[in-house]
C-alpha cells in the first residue's frame, strides 16, 4: 500500500491496514512524520521521482492529505490503481469546482460567485449580500484562507487579506450546527454510511465530534446519504469520503467534501463496529465493507497545541488516547481522545471530566 | 518499548501501543517476523549482546514469547524495568515450579509428581493412577512435549518419547471444558479481569474462543479471579496474564499460566472495551487500566496452516480479519478472525458461516 502523506491519518490507516496484511510505503517530505515508524518512509516531495517510483511499485496507492499535488496522483494513476480517484482530489482542492459539483448534482449549498479581482468581489457582494465569506479556491484548511465580510468597506481589506488569490465569495449560512457524514464506497460500488455526527470548531479547527449527532431525524440522515451518494457516484469514488454539512432548521447545506478519512470520523475507532480507517482499507483493497453501526454514544476530543497527562485521561472510564507522535505547537493537532458512554448522559459526564483536564483545552 | 520476540503478539502489542506514543524495538532471530514492520527489528538471538544493548536503551521492556531465555530477561532487569517480572517467566517456563506455585497458593490443580527417570515415572504412575499425562517441565507448548499414559506398559514408551527430559506426571483431569481468564495488573497494583472465555483446542492447538464463556456463574468467575489474584500478587506481576483452567462440574482446576498477552484474549480487540494488548501496554507503562467489559458476544477463530479468502470472511457481518504476515504452513498460526453478534444465537450463525469457509478449518 502506497500512501501520499505520512501524517496522523496515514498512521491510523497503517494501524487498521496491518491486520489486513498491508505493508506500507509512505511518501512525505517531513522527517519523523507520524506514520513513518509503521512502514517504509521516503522523505521527499510528493512529485519527486524517487517517491513516485516507490509508490508506482505498490499494489494500490491512496493519500491521506488532500493538498497532495494532483499531478502526482495523476502520474501514479497511469501506473497503479489510485483510490480515491485523482478526480476527487481535483474537485476537493478547488472550492469553485466543489461548489459547482454540488450545484450540478442538485445538492443544496450556499450561494457562491467566483472572484478573480477586487472588482469581481464588489460585484459578488452586491449579488449575494452581506455578511458573506471570501475563500481562496485552493489550499484553505482549518479556517485558513478565509475572510468574513460584514460591510461593503470590507471589500478591499478582504481582497488584500487573501493576497489576490483566485477565490469564491459564499453567502453566509446562519446555521444551527455543523454535521458531517462519513461514507465509504467499495470497488464493487457498495456504499455504507456512518450516522451523522456533530462537529464543534474553534478558530476554524475541529475540537469535538459527538457521534451520533443528537436529534437526527430519519429524513435528515437519508437526505445526507442521498447527497453523498450523488457525489460518490459522480466521482466513481472508492474509499472513505467525508461530507461536511451545515444544518439550517431542518435542512442541510453542503459545505465541502474531504476525499479521505476525516478527523470527524476518528470516533469510529472505538465508536463503530468498523472504523473509517478499516473501511477505507477494505474499500481500496476491493474487500467487502464493514458494519458502520455505532457501538455506543461516543465523543472525540481533539488535542490541539497541548497534551494532557495520559494517566489523567485514561482514569476516565472507557476513554482511549491516540497520540500522533508530534511535538506540541500552538494550533497543531497532536492527538485525540475518544470516550464512550452507555447513555448520552453518561457520555456527557465523562466528556465534562475530560474537558476539565489541563491540556485538553488549549490555552487561549 | 523494547520487546523480546516479534511474532504476532508483538505485532498486536505494537498496534495497541503506537496510539499511546510508544515506539518499538523488537529482538527476534527470525527475519521478516510479523512485528518487524512496526518498529526497529534487531534480528539476533535473545541473548546476543547487540539485542540486549538495544533493549537496555529502551524505557521499558516486555516479552511476547514465553520461551525467551530467563537469563536475557534477568540481565535486562538489572538495567531497565522489565514487565512482567522475569520471576513470572521463570515460573511459567517450568511446569514443576508452576504447579508447585498453584499448590502453595491453595489453587486447585491436577495432582502431580516430578519425574526424572523411568523409575520415578513408574512410581509416579502408582501414586497418581492412570490415565495420566507426562509433560516435560520446559519448552512445551501447543500440545508438544506431552504423552498420555493409559496403561502401565506405556511407562517406557512415554519416557522414551520425551527423550528423558526432566518432566512431571499429572493426574488426568476429566474436564467438561477449557476456560481461560485474562487478567491485567498495573504498576500501581490495580487489577482488572476479563470475563472467563471458553477455548476449544484441536491437536493441542487453540482453534476457537467463545467470549464470554456460556453459563458462567458468579461463583465460577469470582473463583477464577481469586486464583489469578493470588498468582499476580505472589509474582508482583505487571502486565496481562492468562490463567488456563479446566472446568470439572462446578469446580475449576488450574492448568497453566502464560505471562503475556494470550491467544485466548485476541477476541478482546473487537469484543472488549479495552483490548488485552492495550491493557498490557497501559499496565507496563504505569497508566490506569482500561474497562474490560464485553461489547457484545464474540468468537475468535484461529487460522492455522491455511487462509480463507479475505473477501469471504469480510462478507460476514461484523467479522474482522487479523493476518500475521506469515507464510501458511501446516500447524502454524497465520491469523485469526473475530466476529461479534448482538446475541449468542446471532453470533453462532455467523460462526457457522465462517467455519464452513474453505481455509478456515485446516485440512485434516
Amino acid at each position: 500500500m502506497g500512501v501520499l502523506g505520512a501524517g496522523q491519518l496515514g498512521r491510523m490507516l497503517a494501524l487498521a491496514g496491518t491486520p489486513l496484511d498491508c505493508r506500507f510505503v509512505f511518501v512525505d517530505p517531513s522527517p519523523g512524520a507520524p506514520a513513518a515508524a509503521l512502514g517504509q518512509h521516503i522523505a521527499c516531495e510528493y512529485t519527486a521521482p524517487e517517491g513516485l517510483a516507490a509508490l508506482a511499485a505498490c499494489d494500490v496507492v491512496t493519500y491521506e492529505f488532500e493538498s497532495v499535488p494532483v499531478e502526482a496522483a495523476d502520474a501514479l494513476a497511469d501506473r497503479v490503481p489510485v483510490f480515491p480517484p485523482p478526480a476527487a482530489l481535483r474537485v476537493a482542492q478547488d472550492r469553485l469546482l466543489e461548489k459547482s459539483a454540488f450545484r450540478d448534482l442538485g445538492i443544496a449549498t450556499a450561494p457562491f460567485e467566483p472572484v478573480n479581482s477586487e472588482a469581481e468581489l464588489a460585484q459578488a457582494v452586491l449579488k449575494l449580500g452581506l455578511p458573506a465569506v471570501l475563500k481562496t479556491r485552493r489550499f484553505g484548511y482549518d479556517g485558513k484562507g478565509q475572510f468574513v465580510l460584514n460591510e461593503p468597506e470590507d471589500v478591499p481589506i478582504a481582497w488584500a487579506a487573501l493576497l489576490g488569490a483566485p477565490s469564491i465569495l459564499e453567502g453566509f449560512v446562519h446555521f444551527e450546527r455543523e454535521l458531517s457524514l462519513l461514507a465509504a464506497r467499495g470497488r464493487s460500488g457498495e456504499i455504507r454510511f456512518y450516522p451523522l455526527v456533530e462537529n464543534q470548531h474553534e478558530r476554524g479547527i475541529l475540537r469535538k465530534t459527538v457521534a451520533p449527532a443528537a436529534a437526527v431525524s430519519a429524513a435528515l440522515q437519508s437526505g445526507a446519504e442521498l447527497s453523498a451518494t450523488l457525489i460518490l457516484e459522480r466521482l466513481a469514488y472508492v474509499g472513505v469520503l467525508a461530507l461536511e454539512l451545515f444544518q439550517v432548521e431542518s435542512r442541510l447545506v453542503a459545505n465541502e467534501i474531504a476525499p479521505r478519512v476525516h478527523n470527524s470520523g476518528h470516533f469510529s475507532i472505538e465508536g463503530s463496529r468498523t472504523s473509517q480507517f478499516e473501511n477505507h482499507m477494505r474499500a481500496i483493497l476491493g474487500l467487502p465493507l464493514g458494519d458502520t453501526a455505532t457501538i455506543s454514544p461516543s465523543c472525540m476530543l481533539n488535542l490541539v497545541g497541548s497534551l494532557p497527562e495520559s494517566a489523567a485521561v485514561l482514569e476516565v472510564p472507557d476513554a482511549h488516547l491516540h497520540l500522533y507522535g508530534k511535538a506540541a505547537r500552538a494550533g497543531r493537532k497532536v492527538g485525540h481522545i475518544t470516550v464512550r458512554g452507555a447513555t448520552e448522559s453518561e457520555l456527557a459526564e465523562r466528556v465534562a471530566i475530560l474537558e476539565a483536564l489541563p491540556g485538553v483545552r488549549e490555552a487561549p
